[in-house]
């Protein structure tokens, strides 16, 4: 999804999400585009910035921490966290953090 | 750079950098590199991870506020973001946040 995510005034959160990917694929596509519809309809969820170009960087912005601890342990969430660890990556980090400020440019 | 941060424990702060790319090639790929360079060798960076596809996403890390501030402010840096604005991009979004917990794998 090439669009910037149009979130509102701060502050609300990040989840700063990167990955490197095994050499396995076996469904790995299907299930990120399903984990990515499931988390844009979740409550508190607030938009969703995504590229991929050997490092993974998928960026999730929520309106709070309560959000964020809900949908890290939705059941089908639960479910693709176990196979990611599993099959689909070598190593991912997770950051949370508070969005304080932003700015933005358009032409 | 297709590999993770190495950040320390939190707390830190992250800058999440979104943008679109215009058209216009013109040296952008030279004055990334040199930013890139320049940023990495600042007081209080952190780490930095990466990726474009479509959307570009560019997450620097950083010891405290002051050190973004002086990041921001470098006149290097100044020059490259008003020729970012002219030239290379069409539309970006700055978040600076404040990164309270994280966690990692690793296979």
């Amino acid at each position: 999804m090439a669009s910037l995510a149009a979130t509102p005034k701060p502050p609300y959160y990040a989840v700063i999400f990167t990955s490197l990917r095994s050499d396995a694929d076996d469904g790995y596509g299907d299930m990120a585009d399903k984990m990515l519809e499931l988390a844009q309809n979740q409550p508190g969820f607030l938009g969703v910035e995504s590229a991929r170009e050997g490092l993974g960087i998928t960026v999730s912005y929520w309106q709070n921490l309560e959000a964020i601890a809900n949908w890290k342990h939705h059941v089908e969430h639960v479910a693709a966290q176990k196979l990611g660890r599993e099959k689909w990556y070598s190593a991912f980090k997770t950051r949370i953090a508070k969005v304080e400020r932003d700015y933005a440019f358009e032409q």
